[in-house]
């Protein structure tokens, strides 16, 4: 498998956990977002994936968009160890917050919406790190929330293995660091968190592990 | 089942073709998201939802939270007529359509953004629609690319009946159209809804047939 990926996209490294977590090999495709414009960008890039986004996954010649949905099937191809472990309810536990973070956080703080409230919109950088802030913050205090109240977490978002909610939890913490967030305040995401970054798969799929890391 | 919506949310109303497809009958439970300073913020309903958005899906007391994790919840416990039919790369397929949706377009688009852009970054009406278009737009030109280009597109998205992908893109371009941007600019999408909109399923599960309807 090849996988396009910036070393510090955090929906690409939710498919270096997946693939660490499978055990699967893969050649590394650096597209670097800052340069050239953004290499996302980039007409051979975009003949690729639609989106002009990474991840893109290949699998021989399959080729594969949307970091959740490569999850599930890397899941669906390779069984062993589940990421989608339990019942449909346990499921769809577990896939609500993954989504609370792909669906309701990650989107808003992206790179190009970023680019879009700062040129488009023109608002100061103050102002976009506080839009920054306001929705890491609103999406961890859910999920904080969906942790303690679900009875289901055990060491990991779902009990004591890693699954897709963990895969896209973990992504969103570094982002999160990186703009001064506190996720202390986010007891049961900062356990969560600290629990898999003990895990060589996610240390070895983390931004300052890839080649293209700065 | 009882379906905690608002007639508008396009959220919501990826739920009720889902349960319309499946043929389950549901309680309908109406939120309103601009009486009492949005129903949805309520303590009661925080209590069902700690992400203060609708839709909630209840399964006898089991509550569910986030569309997308819903309609493969529904897919799982009631498999016929199944909406993520065919093979691992089938189901990648149609899983990335809807997330292209619900990842990169609607969670720019949906109410408390929109909110705010307008109060808090302070915007224009216009620069507020401007975005809103924006990213309708730069979603539905990834939307039909990848219809047309992956071979995989029949009378809707995924061959001749409706999976979950149709489930997202629908919705979304109920929510273009109120924009006005013209759905007619994208072909591929413009055909898929069409035929989903022929279906008894996707009309009764659409805003205007709601009981809160306005």
């Amino acid at each position: 498998m090849k996988l396009y990926s910036y070393f510090r996209s955090s929906a690409s490294y939710r498919v270096r956990i997946a693939l660490q977590l499978k055990g699967l090999p893969y050649e590394y495709m650096p597209v670097h977002l800052l340069r050239d414009g953004g290499q996302q960008l980039l007409p051979a890039y975009r003949a690729l994936n639609p989106d002009a986004l990474v991840p893109t996954l290949l699998d021989d010649d399959h080729v594969l968009i949307q970091s959740v949905a490569m999850v599930e099937y890397l899941d669906e191809t390779h069984p062993e160890p589940p990421l989608l472990p339990g019942s449909a309810l346990d499921r769809a536990y577990i896939r609500a917050l993954a989504l609370e973070v792909a669906c309701e956080i990650h989107p808003l703080n992206n790179l190009r919406v970023l680019k879009y409230i700062k040129h488009t919109l023109g608002v100061t950088e103050e102002a976009k790190d506080a839009w920054y802030r306001h929705w890491v913050e609103l999406g961890f205090e859910s999920v904080n929330t969906n942790l303690v109240r679900s009875g289901k977490a055990g060491r990991f978002c779902f009990g004591d293995t890693p699954t897709l909610a963990d895969i896209c939890l973990v992504p969103q913490v570094f982002n999160a660091q990186r703009f001064n967030i506190d996720v202390a305040r986010y007891p049961a995401i900062a356990k969560v968190f600290d629990a898999c970054m003990a895990l060589p798969a996610f240390q070895q799929a983390e931004p300052k592990a890839q080649p293209d890391a700065e």
